[in-house]
């Protein structure tokens, strides 16, 4: 469920314990990378501690590296050459976001207790494996979409509205505006 | 806020009244049309009635007709050279999706009693007299990350999850499942 919150830095999340992860497999670097480049973001943006990536792309991990120096917090993209062994040892539900799917809403009760969870993003071609190796496999409308806004829904029933105060460390910060763009620039100390 | 629906296809949406359009500006056609394609997926899937789209794309428009041939629903991508005065003579609440705007909880409230809802979505570049023609410039978190996640998000904060039911006069339709795919077409009367 969505939970609103105010908006101020303070506002606890619904769910502070609970640590998501994001999986992405059928990257394919070296070609378009923005549909990844948008995964990883909205990972980061919506409260996913970490990304892995499979297969790896130094560029992309760098990429989110240098966002996360301007805009704060401790999000990172992992490369994640094997990923069944990643899933398989995993210590808390997986779920894989896939068109063919149960509700997300008949999901969403099981996962109350949850410390850990591993959320999956597929790409063009998704190994058959991957709906044995997850808890549960998870639809949005059980109609054909974008694996990006699959993972921002996910996320956000599962760890509610982000807030806009900031990350922590972050170099910039937006100052939210009804009209037109206000950013301010953190003064380092003397 | 979201409601979780049952999954069922009569569970009604939490705000069934509510009709919400689309514009997505700066597209580019002829380059990499992947991103606006997520765009007019998402919007579909999540519940919009349309999409319009500048500048106009015909084989992105064809392309959405034909989701709407195999999975049902009248979603349409509608051409929209000009953009302004779309919005202009917009007979409701227009919403912006920019990271410098408010928190979209912060504007929930104030959409209660819309009875039609306009999303504008900005490419690479945005005019900035789309900041003067909202009337909510809005934020999913004040961090860069994905106009196709933003989008996905207000949707379901608007009209809650989407069931899983299929659209109306789909020739096909998942059936939702733990694992694999399962999908059925329909059969045409004798």
């Amino acid at each position: 469920m969505v939970t609103a919150s105010s908006g101020s830095r303070r506002t606890p999340r619904s769910r502070p314990t609970l640590e998501v992860s994001v999986l992405r497999v059928g990257h394919r670097p070296g070609r378009d990378p923005r549909l990844t480049t948008h995964v990883a973001l909205t990972a980061r943006a919506l409260g996913a501690r970490r990304m892995y990536l499979h297969p790896s792309d130094p560029d992309l991990t760098e990429r989110l590296r240098a966002v996360g120096r301007r805009w704060g917090g401790d999000f990172e993209v992992v490369p994640a050459d094997e990923w069944k062994p990643l899933l398989r040892s995993f210590d808390g539900p997986v779920l894989h976001l896939t068109m063919y799917g149960l509700p997300l809403s008949r999901v969403l009760p099981r996962l109350s207790r949850a410390r850990r969870a591993m959320i999956v993003v597929g790409g063009a071609k998704v190994p058959p494996e991957l709906y044995r190796l997850a808890a549960y496999n998870v639809s949005i409308g059980s109609q054909p979409h974008s694996e990006v806004a699959a993972l921002a829904v996910t996320l956000v029933s599962l760890l509610g509205l982000p807030d806009a105060g900031g990350m922590r460390g972050a170099r910039f910060r937006i100052v939210p505006r009804a009209r037109g763009k206000r950013v301010v620039e953190r003064r380092e100390r003397p």
